[in-house]
């Protein structure tokens, strides 16, 4: 039996990762669970994590990265509006923040080693790979190559989503019966999703076609 | 014409490269240091840092990562004392800070895609490779792999001094007539250098063989 660590951001896709394993718990020495905080404006999504990672007991920790992601973007500058539409669109690129996800795979392997976990997990899936190159299988493959090159006793980082869509992962929500009330998407962080942001849209039209009726509230 | 970033700590070695690189200003657009805030006991050599990029008048960003490297390890911990000696010792690798390089290198190319830079240098030579893997070769590669597939525009990842030992590099120096008055290197950050950790004896051994005499005072 192995210890495994989920990067778990609170929306539906890693909401969904750290259930699915948590379901597995009986072949799983320990199961943990790492959030950032990266001065998201959607820092809702830490408040979702924490709620469920209580409520299933697993090992929770939030690791403070305001400090690299000081440089801007959308996602991270009350004065830039967050984008509306699809993520296929081109305005959807300042959404992307550089590196964002090489950042948090590397905490999570320096972390990893800390707890001696592994097996890294990360929710990445088909929908992402458009915009953000990070989500895309050869990243998984490069970053598992300078993982293994580049650290004693190298985890293993695996992207169990990469291949599937956002629907397809809905459908996996909806076969373990999970609450998507626990899962928040909206890149706005407002008290109400507001529906429209790439996020939102992604998330309306993925439980659509899973047939999932979507509990979160919509402005 | 290009712009370049140096991940720039402070020591010997990238004070070499940083000084290296500012030897050639004339075939560089501009260029840029960037140093880290891990809670290092000798974040002295944070203090050099800065004094050696406004007296050269560089563009010199520190960033805190404190919130990722709260783990412990000899090079954070005040209560775990800095082990004396070679670093070829096995006591030497409680002063690896897992996946170090690797959260550095990600957070110097977020940067790097801020400020449209092109190439980042960062210091690792091969004294640093028994115990360091983030500081060999095939792990350069596999970033340069995990870079070029992770980012939009990526920028280069270079090290320049990684087949090369201390003391070729204290000859660089030597060359360029440096000052090494102006480069911290003790892990421990008390008044002056301890002259006994494997970070000390390793410079005493650079200079000695470069027949460079370092200015450095030790206790």
């Amino acid at each position: 039996m192995i210890n495994k660590l989920v990067i778990y951001s609170g929306g539906m896709d890693s909401y969904t990762l750290l259930n699915e394993l948590y379901s597995g718990l009986d072949d799983i020495a320990e199961l943990y669970a790492i959030s950032f905080n990266y001065g998201q404006k959607h820092s809702k999504e830490l408040v979702y994590a924490r709620n469920v990672t209580e409520e299933l007991n697993i090992s929770h920790r939030v690791v403070d990265l305001r400090g690299i992601f000081s440089l801007g973007g959308a996602l991270l500058d009350d004065t830039v509006p967050v984008p509306e539409g699809h993520y296929e669109s081109e305005t959807m690129r300042r959404t992307v923040v550089p590196a964002r996800n090489m950042i948090m795979i590397a905490t999570a392997v320096s972390y990893a080693a800390s707890i001696e976990v592994n097996e890294i997990f990360y929710g990445a899936h088909a929908g992402d790979h458009a915009i953000y190159p990070d989500c895309r299988p050869p990243f998984v493959s490069a970053m598992n190559l300078a993982i293994s090159e580049g650290v004693y006793k190298p985890p293993r980082l695996t992207a169990p989503y990469i291949n599937m869509s956002k629907a397809d992962i809905a459908m996996v929500g909806k076969n373990l019966g999970l609450d998507y009330n626990k899962a928040w998407t909206c890149y706005n962080g407002r008290e109400k999703a507001c529906g429209k942001c790439g996020a939102c849209q992604e998330r309306v039209e993925a439980m659509h076609y899973a047939s999932v009726l979507d509990p979160m509230e919509y402005e």
